[in-house]
């Protein structure tokens, strides 16, 4: 029945791709929810409205409630007659002002936001402040203890490369998914109290960027060496790795097709 | 009888100068109102509880509903005993997310955060883009439509010195109140799409600072030459300056003392 139904969903004539930022602040996450607010409860009520036909969209990536988006991924098939210029500003006059279409695509058929994607670029900022600053605060996570920025890059050089990320996955994440990537760059840039870190890789594991910025944290404060750091990684153990770093510092920038 | 409780605060021990930062959406601006939460009744709220009698604040500048603060400043009169530099600590414990005091410091007796106020600096920032961005959205206005900078800061240049500020009153501001303001540096720096308005002036007329900066928009958009600015200047003609530009893009960033 459900794979009936996505075929009759290719049989349209169109597979539009569009790229959506949010702030994700007041949204249960990106994926449907039934008793709560997600991103996708937005857009597939207002696209019905621009495409004149029901929508489901599939998303390069599910972020979680409270995570931000410059260049979320998103495509679904539509027999709408809209041009695909006219699509961003009829969906952002319907959509909230924290949900934004930022441009449209006519893709192939075969195109899959989800599937299609070839890799990921994840940006957290970290306030590294004593006060906090609530121009800020929706956007980062306001860390007030010292930092060692030597000792953090070192912890980051050994996140790149091909591994196994066990260590950063979440407790609750799907354990059968294979749990290797490979993290192309891992940084981070000092910018004032700025810090931001930014990960390319292949694909992440649940909670994966978060968990890695919290231990790397652990890391600059000191109550982690950079060979812990790497022990942890090698022992697959997510209890010895650091808290997951706050949502709100967590922004999906760029996914690569 | 209100002068009588001016002076019994006044008969207070000490004299608290708090620095004050917040982001201004949620609040209906900064001066205490009956029907709807401003950042005052916020701060007052709380500051008791930290304090241990009843506070009455007094603000360097009223900010409209929507605008932000970096750098407001109050002050209040107090018994309590609390260590001064405790008391950001304890105050930010107890105040939303959105509001942060950033310092705290003993004042002389006769410091006034109104009255003592020598020069005041807002920022403005205009995203321009043709498309919004949600991350951005809160605290920028976004401008589609074309500008030219050059002639954007000609306007500027125009409204640096001691002018009458007739033109840029809001219709309803007090008329009995001196127009007349010194301006000594009023710049557009451009980051990106992103422009950023500075003014630094001895005072601002309720609306200067939005009001400036939506007939400078209109200026470089080439509705106005510059000449016609200074015309409007000359005039002191509220009716053919440009729209009050959105609240959200205002921050009072820094009260010199």
């Amino acid at each position: 029945m459900r794979q009936e139904h996505k075929e009759t969903m290719k049989r349209r004539r169109r597979n539009i791709k569009l790229t959506v930022a949010y702030d994700g602040t007041a949204y249960h996450g990106f994926q449907r929810q039934n008793k709560c607010v997600a991103v996708q409860n937005v857009l597939e009520e207002i696209l019905p409205a621009v495409f004149g036909d029901s929508i489901e969209i599939a998303a390069a990536g599910r972020t979680d409630a409270g995570v931000h988006a410059r260049g979320q991924v998103v495509n679904f098939f539509s027999d709408g007659m809209i041009p695909i210029e006219n699509i961003p500003k009829a969906a952002n006059r319907l959509l909230p002002k924290d949900i934004v279409v930022t441009e449209a695509q006519e893709a192939d058929r075969d195109f899959s936001a989800l599937h299609s994607a070839k890799s990921k670029i994840y940006v957290y900022q970290l306030y590294h402040s004593k006060v906090p600053d609530p121009l800020l605060h929706r956007y980062s996570w306001q860390y007030e203890y010292k930092l060692c920025l030597a000792d953090m890059r070192k912890a980051l050089t050994l996140v790149t490369g091909e591994h196994d990320f066990s260590a950063f996955r979440a407790a609750g994440g799907a354990l059968g998914m294979n749990p290797v990537r490979t993290i192309y760059e891992a940084e981070c840039k000092q910018e004032g109290a700025m810090l931001t870190f930014r990960f390319w890789g292949n694909g992440f594991l649940y909670h994966m960027v978060r968990n890695i910025v919290g231990t790397v944290v652990k890391v600059g404060n000191g109550r982690l060496s950079p060979d812990n750091f790497a022990e942890i990684m090698q022992a697959k153990d997510r209890n010895k790795a650091g808290k997951t770093a706050p949502a709100r510092g967590l922004t999906l920038w760029h996914v690569n097709y």
